[in-house]
């Protein structure tokens, strides 16, 4: 009998912290120039605290083998540059056809899913959603309420990450802002670039 | 601009039901029959209650296609048959090496793991902990609680399951058991079988 080696992973329910995570990362408003659409918000929000943080991601991976998963926690901190709400990066799989689920433990958003092609689905997130990302689309978390968006995901090790699809049409097609009226509304990204199909 | 279609899956946090599932199985002590060690035990609850259900599995199944993924809920209710804890069936995954993740979401209990050749390993679950099938595991869930055992699992689509390597072996190579000053122990199953390596 031999017991897993400490520490099992596990997730705090108050600040998505992952122990026993094998990754880190964390992205501040410096790490997230021209992520956001209104560039004199984003420097007004830089010029006030550029080491604020806008989310961290825990994950532990054990191997890049298909068949193998990697998973891990989100947390994404409440706030808007303009009337843009914080969000993640956003990422297609290098390996297109792998999928993506979200667990959503805490806070509200919705998860912002774009064809290649450029067709915009929305899931909304709330604690014990589980959003399923198809194949094929291009991803990203954004914190539509007043705390923390905090997500579990699951996807296969072999799914790689393609950061620059979104960099290079200048984000995704449609932008989440927050609704004159309150809550969240989608918008046409006035930078967006058309990929090629 | 369009929504994923309605429903949108999600967990309650209380019952562990996964609204939008696209199956649903249970498993009732009668159709439980030479899972458990102890035939006597097994019959006396069989004939008090042969509809009692043991659990219950709620899972989102899109494709079998590699790169997909199928999530799902399985809610153990508490209970003993004999000393040896109310458990699943336990199974290998077809493609062995495809891992599975089981996040707590309720309850506590043990993440059983035994590798082909016979090495056994365990996870203690509690809210909060994700648990690791690593590859070529035959693994089973075991409630050792009062309460309900609830997990989110999340595992290759492709995976399929080998539940005759645990039937033709008689059970796994332990048991989970009531430990007489209360808890859990891991004791031999006198029934095992070993399996060709």
């Amino acid at each position: 009998m031999a017991a897993i080696p400490a520490p099992v992973p596990a997730v705090d329910a108050a600040t998505g912290v992952l122990t026993g995570a094998t990754a880190h990362y964390r992205k501040t408003l410096r790490d997230l120039e021209g992520v956001f659409s209104d560039d004199q918000a984003f420097a007004r929000r830089l010029a006030a605290a550029p080491g604020e943080v806008v989310y961290d991601v825990y994950e532990v991976q054990r191997s890049q083998a298909p068949g193998d998963l990697i998973f891990g926690t989100s947390i994404l901190e409440p706030g808007v540059v303009g009337s843009e709400f914080h969000m993640t990066r956003g990422h297609l799989h290098a390996l297109v056809d792998r999928v993506e689920t979200y667990y959503c433990l805490r806070g509200t958003g919705v998860l912002l899913l774009e064809s290649v092609p450029g067709g915009i689905e929305t899931i909304e997130l709330r604690p014990g959603v589980v959003a399923y990302v198809p194949p094929a689309r291009i991803h990203r978390s954004v914190n539509t309420g007043n705390e923390r968006l905090i997500t579990l995901f699951c996807y296969p090790a072999d799914a790689g990450h393609d950061y620059e699809i979104v960099h290079a049409a200048n984000g995704m097609r449609s932008l989440v802002v927050r609704a004159p009226g309150g809550g969240w509304a989608l918008v046409d990204n006035p930078r967006y670039r058309q990929r090629d199909a």
